[in-house]
Order: structure tokens, then sequence, then C-alpha cells
């Protein structure tokens, strides 16, 4: 048995997952280890570096995958979106800025636009530029997003506003989902599947260090925060709505709250955090994950991830299913 | 057919659907509505209020329902604990502050404490005093609570502390659920049922201006935020970490942002939101609903708001069980 959904059927794939274009979690390796399992990777385009992108597209090998750009990012040099579409991906994901300007190119190329979004407006955005996707994300999702909507109430309504106006459009939950009892809810809600970040990151195949991925495994969902401090420090343009969530640690604890000191010694604290990225220092430099860290334990395999989440996801749908037993 | 879980059995419920103890929209009417249908009403105690609450008791007539209180501000008058005891309530909630020091009394009352928490920690303490559900609250949801968790991962995380902790203990979730499809994902997620606000709020039984319900019926979630503003306005003596989600107007777009300056001048804005709240004017008083607002079209009868919920959640499993069928 299998869980077969509208995603499934689309992209011809065995279980209705897909891994987020986590930068830098998401290389190639990982994107092809979720593919490679019947679900659908993607490769974290990020910020857009055309030999980042080269490499790995190299390291998914000949595995079918696709990829996701920090659209306001990639917008400053559209060479890489020509660069990845000679990739032919299995999907061309934007997140974080009006899709409008690249929608049209990418549906040309004959590659599925998925939007990820975070409002209602949002959405119908995406659903106007010819989305074949929409990601609706909540706020309890890892890296950036806003403080705006819930998963629980939001996928429910994107999911009727693609019924009323687009019913062709799939629709992804994202945010909080770290195992089968989430992607269960999720197709309760009127999702065709779900993007999964968090979880993946803390696999053996994601682009992060050990010490990292240590972190992760002591931390509950209590420990994380919506801040821009990273951003400040990092001199990355967000707009100032978008916010990333994050592991709390020391940095965080001096700098949240102090946005406007933080910006006048950006040019040294960037250094700081560049130097423990380098390091492998936790307390400075940045631990990217979403509320669902706290329904991780352990450091599997990114294959077994996928087969975890569809195997748990079944055994929520046969318990649901136990409720409704006559009396 | 209906839904049975283990909360259903516990309290001989026909709808694992429990009504908010939402001050001032849960009075014993509405309370009544959704018992007489099936769930499992509360009375809204809120701040505390002898008179209101034998009046709202007395509205409830012979239908079992139970009570919820603010605790910090039921704690300054304790003698409503006694007099909610002495009605043999069905069962009796507390929320937003330690329940220890009422915890012990309500237990050898033979009264079922429910204790509604925010994060991993609350829900260790709730489990510390006995509590016999535990309400696990996300951050969409309507009314005081914290920005802290979404429903989505905070839900199954819960789960996982009472089974490895308190395995008898009752699990609801709350926040972002106002129609089966929610029912259906909280179960997916490990709940044994749901505690619902907003959606009850915009019903013919609760105690709300029907000017403020008719805003109701245009928003959508994208348009309530987090404030204090209405607790300093009030001069509501709120810890500092809570703050009320609502939908955004007028006093909001002044206020929110400028907190010190309204605590300021609250005496003249308390009297401001006081006249409109008598005069239904929802520009200067608050409409107190959840993100789960953007899911509500219409304003029913409570009763057919229990019945549909628990239709829609049968017909929510049954999509996902059809996502089983063999290849
Ligand atoms: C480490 C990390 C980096 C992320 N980077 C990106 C990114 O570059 N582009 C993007 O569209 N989304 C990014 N996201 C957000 C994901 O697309 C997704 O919405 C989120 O991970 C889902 O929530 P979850 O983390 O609870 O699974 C990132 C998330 C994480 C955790
Ligand atoms: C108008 C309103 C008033 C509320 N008042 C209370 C209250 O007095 N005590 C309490 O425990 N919870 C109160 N809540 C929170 C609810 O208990 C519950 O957590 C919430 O309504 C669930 O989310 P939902 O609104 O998305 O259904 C209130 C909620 C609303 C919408």
């Amino acid at each position: 048995m299998a869980l077969r959904t509208r995603l499934t059927e689309a992209f011809g794939l065995r279980h209705p997952v897909v891994l987020a274009p986590m930068d830098p979690a998401s290389g190639g390796a990982l994107a092809a280890a979720v593919s490679a399992a019947g679900g659908l990777g993607l490769i974290g385009g990020g910020y857009g570096d055309h030999d980042r992108l080269q490499r790995e597209f190299a390291a998914a090998g000949n595995q079918r995958v696709g990829c996701g750009f920090i659209t306001w990012s990639m917008a400053r040099d559209p060479s890489l979106l020509d660069a990845v579409l000679a990739r032919a991906p299995a999907a061309l994901m934007l997140s974080f800025a009006d899709p409008a300007p690249f929608a049209a190119r990418i549906r040309a190329a004959g590659v599925p636009l998925i939007c990820q979004v975070h409002t209602l407006a949002h959405a119908r955005r995406a659903l106007e530029v010819g989305a074949a996707v929409v990601v609706a994300q909540g706020t309890e999702a890892g890296g950036h997003g806003l403080a705006a909507r819930g998963t629980m109430a939001f996928v429910p309504v994107v999911a009727d506003l693609i019924a009323r106006e687009h019913p062709e459009t799939l629709l992804l939950a994202a945010g909080g989902i770290a195992d089968g009892r989430g992607l269960a809810a999720a197709l309760a809600l009127g999702a065709d599947g779900v993007l999964v970040g968090t979880r993946f990151w803390a696999t053996r195949e994601a682009l992060i260090h050990p010490a990292a991925k240590q972190r992760v495994l002591a931390a509950t969902g209590d420990d994380t925060v919506r801040t821009r401090v990273y951003d400040i420090a990092r001199q990355r343009p967000w707009p100032a709505s978008y916010t990333g969530r994050l592991l709390r640690n020391a940095f965080i604890d001096t700098w949240h709250g102090r946005e406007d000191a933080l910006h006048a010694a950006a040019a040294e604290r960037r250094r700081d955090v560049e130097e423990a990225d380098a390091a492998g220092d936790y307390d400075v430099a940045n631990v990217t994950v979403g509320e669902a860290v706290g329904l991780i334990e352990d450091l599997p395999g990114a294959g077994d991830v996928v087969r975890r989440i569809a195997d748990e996801a079944e055994a929520a749908i046969r318990r649901s299913a136990g409720h409704m037993a006559a009396p």
C-alpha cells in the first residue's frame, strides 16, 4: 500500500512528500535521497550562486530533482533562472517575493511552478500567475516566513480558494510537519501532500555542520523564535516583514530586541557569525529549524525519513478510521 | 455513525467537540446548545464575577455543562471556585497561570480538571498537577495565548509527552479549528478531540453584539493580529507574555506598536472602549477571534455547528482512507 494523491499522480511519486529547498541544507545528495525514496527532492538554490547550483545538480546525479530560489535574491541575477531551466528540473519553487516576473518563462519551459505563500493574498497571487503547486506555509516553519498564519487554519482556507478558483492547482502544507501524523493531518485539511524542511535538515545527507545537528536533538519546539537578527548581521536585504525561525542561542539572546544596535555594528557581527560558521560554534552561528524540532530524536538517512513519514501517515489514517467504528 | 474517542467515552459525548469557555461569548445558552447537540459546553467564567456565573449556569438549565476561568484573575477571589464547584460542573478549565493552587480542590470535588497550555513546559506542569484533560493551544487561536507554538507541531509533541508520562490523560487540540477538516487533522495528530472558540463565537447563541458578528463574516485569517492594546486600554493586569488575537481595526492600527503612549492615556481610552462596547462600534471596541475566522461564512445555531464539524470530519477521514486504496 501507499498513499496516492493528486500530487503523487502528477509527479509520479510513491509518497506525497516534498523536500523543502533549504539553504544550505538541501544539497544535491539530500534532494536525490528524497527522490530515490519516492518523494520529490528540491535543491536549495537559496540566494543564488551559479557554482553552487551546478555543483549540487551534479551531486544529485541521475535522480530527478527540482530546485527552489529565494525570489528577491535570484532576481538580482536572472541568469540563474536560465541556468536552472537548462537542467530541466522536476519543478521550480519560488518563495518570498512576487513570482510574476518569472512565472511565464518557467511555464513556457514546461517546468511546474511551485509558489510558497504565507497569506491568503499571496495564495491569490500564486493562482493568478499560474502556479502548478501552492505551498501554504505556516509560521511554525523553520527558516524564513511571516508571523501571519498557522498551518492549521491556513491550509483549509487555501484549499477552499483553490477549489473555487483553480481546481487543477495542487496544494502542499508546510510548517511543523515532521512525521506521518503531520502528513495525515495535512491530507485531512485538504492538502495533496507536504513540504518538509526541519525534519530533513536533521538527516545524514543535509549540508549542515554535525555540531548544529547535535543541538537539534536536545531541543524542544519551545526553543525556537522568529527573529531578524541573523539577516541583519549577515547583511541580507530581506523585506522587513520576513523573519527567520531559528533555535534560540546566545547570539539571539544578545541581539533580539536590540536590532538598531545590531545594525550599527553589523560589519563586526557579520565577521563573528562567519567565523562561527567555520568553527561550528552555534552559540554565535545560526541553527535554522522550526517548531517541528521537538519531534526529532535522531539523525537518520533522508530515505528512511520519507518511508517513515509515509508508514506513520497510513497508521494515523487507520487510527482515525477506527474512530468511526459503529457504536 | 459517529466519531468515538477516549474523550467521548470519558464524558459520555456524541461528538469529540468542546466549546471553549470564551469571555464573554460562551454564556449558558451557548454552552447548553453545544452540550445538547452532543458536544461539551463550557461556560466562560472569564475574569470572574459571581452574578454572571450564577446567571449563566441558570441559563444553561438542565444541560450538563462545565466552566472555565482565567486563572490569575479568579485567584483574586477564590470564592468563585467554591461557587462553581457547588454547581457540580461537568469539567472545570483553568487557563493562563499555574493551575497548582487550585488543582487539588477541583480533583477532590470529583470534577475533571482541564488545563489549557501554550508551551511544552506548561504541558508538563498540567500533568504534574493531575489534569484529566490537557488543551494544547496553538498561537492561531482567538483570544489570549502566546506567540509560542503552532497547533500543527504542538499537538503531536504533547501527545508524545502524555503517552510517555501520563497515558490516561486526554488531549484536546485548540487553535485554528473551525470545521471537520480541523477535527480530523487534530485526531490524526493524536488528540482525543478539539476545543473550539472562534467558530462558536460566530453562532446565534454567542453573547456577542450582532455588529461584531457581521464583521467576522467579511474577514479573512490574514486580518487578525496578536496584540496587548486592549488589555492595556481595559487595564487588565495580564502577565506581559500574553497577547490576545483579535480582528484588526482602527483602534489596533492606532495603538499597536505605541503601547507606552497607550499606557499613559489608558483611563481615557478605557472610557472610549467601554462606550464603543455599548454602542456596538467595532472600529474602537475589540472583535476577539482567531485565524479560523477565514473559514466562517455564516452565523448558524451552535448545535448545527457541532453536527457539521462531526459530519465533515467523518467525510475528511473517509477521503484520507481513500488515499490508501491499493494501486
Ligand atoms: C534551514 C532552512 C532553510 C530554508 N531555506 C529556504 C529557502 O532557501 N527557500 C525557501 O523557499 N524556503 C526555505 N525554507 C523554508 C521551507 O521552504 C519550508 O517552508 C519549511 O522548512 C517548512 O517547515 P518545517 O521546517 O517545519 O518543515 C527553509 C527552511 C529551513 C528549516
Ligand atoms: C472571544 C474569545 C474569548 C476567549 N476567552 C477565553 C477565556 O476566557 N478563557 C480561556 O481559557 N480561553 C479563552 N479563549 C481561548 C479559547 O479557550 C481557545 O483556546 C481558542 O478559542 C481556540 O482557538 P480558536 O478560536 O481558533 O477556536 C477565548 C477565545 C476567544 C475567541
